[in-house]
């Protein structure tokens, strides 16, 4: 009888190959998927690993060129950000993972797939919606929600006790103690001496982005192009950049360099907790920073207010896993229409700690020197503006002298 | 016969003494108002030029106290910004003047207010409406809307003009290539050659914030303490502040000296045109920061969208005019409602150009450590997440069945 | 030893009849808790028969004071509506009788509460989210929901042979071929034949409204009035009643007799199912559009627009569950305050099939006859308008220019 | 000197006869303009009168299709409706006549436009916005805002004078106590007797619609055909129409006789003014009813509640006389987008006064008769609803806990 096939989402760590062991346990036959999301990783490494410990074959998938144009790109022209804060950089990650994997699963002619997400986390949810709707009958083996997982690993002792009894490879280092999780576009550090949201992110911690109370470079201009709301060139004093991945990954360094897009918050995660995230995501703060100028400078006054109303929808649902659904596919088509005369340029200087922006232009803007100057009368009679302020100030006047006269 | 009392919103400057005079000239008995919300002034001067012009009395009020408590307060409580970046320095203080401004025309007998606001802007909105909704019966004289001035005053040279010819004494400094508007709160620049929004703002032009690329301060711990949304405490490494005032002077000296605050925009106006603002707001920038911290770790997942989204309307109303209104009024006692728990510390650090969160902590909050952790159960069963994102797929899978099916 | 104490929310039909005596076989102690939210019942009959099956203790609870003041009140003055259609009958209940199993599993020191309802529907969430807000250390058996059960009883046959071997007496009318839920505000059917939506509801089914094509009534004239958003009277030519509970149940008797308040309908479940519901509501829907005409007549323009997002919102909370939540309690709070000058008279014209609005009156509206009149000026100046319009214009007329240009 | 040419929205009755003279006193060429957007009129006598008062030419402009195609088929397909009530009858016949009063001033190469409009009214607004975004040049000449005019016309008696004076000719049917505007979508009024709100609105009113409360028609049944949100089909027992127009004109018949879609409601103006309207809409409202079952039953959930908000913003737009605008043409095509998959089929019933919705049809729907029945388990697990319970309570026991503890 052959064995039922799992494709498992893979990184190579302590849980993942635990899980995988305890799947080839299973009787399940195991095939190890890894997506180059641009984290920092030896793929080589993790694939002998994978193998030695049983996998039937390893994936490893360079997921990056599509990170960035079709979730890291998107992400920009909406504006999403999520609670006023947080880039999503995790979350934007998870549907794109989880487009490999499906394919890997169809590819492979896989019935199941596993990952080693936590039940208390969002990344369960992210992963396993995305793939629900890719492929509704796709079966999901989860083994943190799974009562006989759990009580068999209680704890990360039992985990390596498991590890050193069936010849799997631990790393030397010592483990942080925090968890991360990486990709080209941010760090996320949670867990371990983090949970305590008073307890301050040591330094040693950031990855991705230098210290910028101690970085001494000296201020930088950068100029940032964008078409209908997306960026197409990085332009510095000595480089103009037109490949998107190219400018996502310069912008990183510069960013980094600079100490630039770190943050430090409690949000609320989709099952209700809220939990603590400390986040460095160097390139996408500065192309959010950009495109919120050249959008409030581009797109008219009204319909920036319903495209923001939309954003924050759009921001909730990618944070919650559903990247991948009616909604988010009809709302994401919105906000494209919207952005389509955000095109212009803008000038930034990055500085330790912050960016700034120094000016902007467009030929796609309604802004009117003219018109609005206060040295100039172009098309505009003051005297309108009396008429607009005493109408406005009909109701007013009305629900004051009813209230006064009560 | 007597003559109609007009209560003038005066300045001290070119315009506002060309506008006395006028008024003057129209057989209008004029007393000058002046609040003090916190500008660098020299308020004898000002009077001492106002009462040689020809005015009957000039009124110098200190509404400090009043616009940070009534005012300021109930912006950072309500976490107030204008297309995501403006802090509504201006507009805040507006009404807060309008106040004052109708207190000292009840006092005074008079029916009429004028003031020189233009007609293109917003704060002859935000002045008309407060007035008119206080006392429905107010009238107002705009001259820079009426024809009749504008013709005879047709630029700077005229006013100049009209001040030599009339004893009026004109400021020997030049004038500066921009126009500003400043208060307790913040400075903001406009106008000149500003006007096109690719023109970098001078660094001459800041007056609040020192230059963050040149400033050598040491990075600086500093603790808020909020109550119930608005700041109570200010503490320092030397210092522990309580007073309201004190409060956000303090802030404002600290921001200002590691160049804390800057924003330079382009903005959608009331009235329909594009404007670009240079703004520094440096204690309300922090306390925003501080209290979008606290509130997102206090307030309940759910109560924080529907804050959010009354936030964004309350934010809207109070830029163009509507401090005083139905509307504005409803939804500062809806947001007040929503920040009942939002009681706790925020730790900050003041580093050149910025300000990051370091921690924060509440007894108020339904942050659950042990609930949240990596490694404890807690009442957490993790097998309940299955059935959460099971339920949540149903919908997915049934809209892409009926997709793929078509 | 002594046995641990369950609450079973008891309907004295068949489920929750097996669901009884289920439980005593599992050994728990169950008392049956009976809400009376004015449903037609035989309580006395279903009492004996709890008894009879083995209840240690039977509960009948009138609640329908509560429900009419503390449910459907509130209701009303929100105008609640979910998915612009439905009254929330079944939803409102919900809580009202959580509060009631509460006190009942308190007074009886019960850890357990159990009820009948089933996996695909709303109430299990309703109940249980009531529940557990009141009561956060309570534990709920929903035997629907339990492999053990639903593998025991898979379809009604099996729930007639448990009762038959367990003499519980089973009704000798046969079932009708839908499902019913029936409380004081409305009637609710669904399932069996309704499941196909394109199937008519027979007029067979309607029990609280007679047939509006057959009804041969008089039109009436009614008048409601009511004080700070709830109805405090209710004028017939020959009745005046003040009572919350009598008004309520004389709309339902007038509004039946007229066949007022039907609707069939498909609607979004909280899990994301769509069902087929047919309702009758003869007084919420009276009540609803009366509430309906005087809201928008006294409440300000853009408070109206505020308080209708936020009853969307609650309208959602409320049909999901979450009429005991942070955002339930805090969005009920904010529309109280928006109701408190909706206070008049509405007269009403009740006819087959139809309720329609005939005039209103209040003392708490701006509208303002005097102003609004085609006949006369007032206070009001024609030439502002023209200034209104075309300071609105610019922005459309810049956006115009810009894409004629391009 | 060649005069400077007028096109005047001309309607036949006295006050745009007196302006028609008036203009030409003030000596312009006037060419009336008079669209046929379905309302009852006898254009030919019509176009005689203003030839004989001195119009240079009068064109006449069927735009009943662009009408039905353009304005109406998208307001159904949006669903908008005002303030929950108004279905914009008025608001939509606006900008279809602007386009074809722009169309003839560019043909006949006239600057100016004039309208009969009030000062206090919406039509003003919606005219004028619609006419300056299709030609932002254009020039509003509006004697009813104009002081002059007003003063020369103070009332009704004032017209009646200049119109005997200057041979124009006078309807010797008295005028109705009100004033109406029609179109084959409705007719409103407003003003005289209805301007007291509780002054219930006559019989003899209503032309539209026949009285329900004498109707004695027996219930009939229909099906409506909707195609991506619009209508395509209207069967009757004995009729198939498929033509957009004659599907509105017989839905106007048969809602006509039964009396179907009066209402009788006080609005918000956007000028701020509340006044009183009684309209009757009978095909709009039928089909409104239509369209907004088969939605629900065939939209997405979540879409859903995205495209109701975005139904609540474009209901303003039009009402406020912002369709042609960039947030109004934006919106609509976002809406367009979300309405792909509304095809299908309602049954309707049309009895005295009111319609029902009998049942639907959709190959479009996620409806799933097996997934949602209470006799089937299909591919649903009931316990996984346990686990979306009780995630779902997380956040309510820990702010339950966190409050019974303070």
């Amino acid at each position: 009888m052959t064995k039922e096939k799992v494709i498992l989402a893979y990184s190579g760590g302590l849980d993942t190959s635990c899980i995988l062991k305890w799947l080839l346990e299973k009787n399940y036959e195991v095939i190890c998927y890894m997506a180059n999301i641009g984290q920092e990783e030896d793929f080589d490494a993790a694939h002998q690993k994978a193998m030695k410990i049983g996998a039937s074959k390893v994936v490893i998938d360079d997921l990056r060129e599509s990170f960035v144009n079709d979730y890291v790109w998107p992400a920009i022209r909406s504006g999403l950000i999520y609670e006023n804060r947080y880039l999503l950089g995790t979350s934007l990650a998870r549907p794109c993972i989880s487009v490999g994997l499906m394919k890997c699963a169809q590819a492979n002619g896989a019935q199941y797939i596993s990952h080693g997400a936590t039940g208390k986390g969002n990344d369960q949810v992210r992963f396993e919606l995305s793939c629900y709707y890719i492929c509704p009958k796709i079966k999901v083996i989860a083994p943190w929600r799974m009562d006989e997982f759990c009580k068999r690993f209680q704890g990360r002792q039992d985990l390596l006790k498991y590890a050193a009894e069936n010849g799997i490879p631990v790393s030397v280092t010592p483990k942080a103690p925090w968890s991360m999780d990486a990709n080209l576009m941010h760090i996320s550090y949670e867990s371990g001496i983090l949970e305590n949201p008073n307890t301050e992110a040591p330094e040693d911690l950031f990855m991705m982005t230098k210290n910028p109370l101690t970085c001494t470079l000296k201020p930088m201009r950068i100029e940032i192009e964008f078409c209908k709301g997306v960026p197409v060139q990085l332009k510095t004093a000595d480089k103009v950049i037109k490949d998107n991945l190219q400018i996502f990954l310069y912008l990183n360094k510069l960013g980094g360099d600079f100490g630039i897009g770190r943050i430090d918050i409690v949000e609320n995660r989709f099952i209700g907790l809220k939990s603590r995230g400390v986040y460095e995501t160097p390139a996408g703060f500065i192309l959010h920073e950009a495109h919120t100028d050249l959008e409030v400078f581009c797109m008219d006054k009204e319909m920036y207010r319903v495209k923001q109303s939309l954003r924050d929808r759009l921001s909730d649902y990618v944070y919650n896993g559903f990247w991948f659904s009616p909604e988010g596919n009809y709302v994401r088509k919105c906000i494209e229409l919207a952005e389509e005369n955000i095109t212009g340029n803008v000038k930034l200087l990055l500085h330790p700690g912050a960016v700034t922006v120094l000016g902007r232009s467009s030929a796609y803007s309604t802004y009117n020197e003219d018109l609005v100057s206060m040295d100039k009368h172009a098309d505009f009679s003051p005297e309108d503006a009396s008429g607009f302020i005493n109408i406005q100030a009909i109701r007013l006047k009305e629900f004051r002298r009813l209230n006064i006269n009560q």
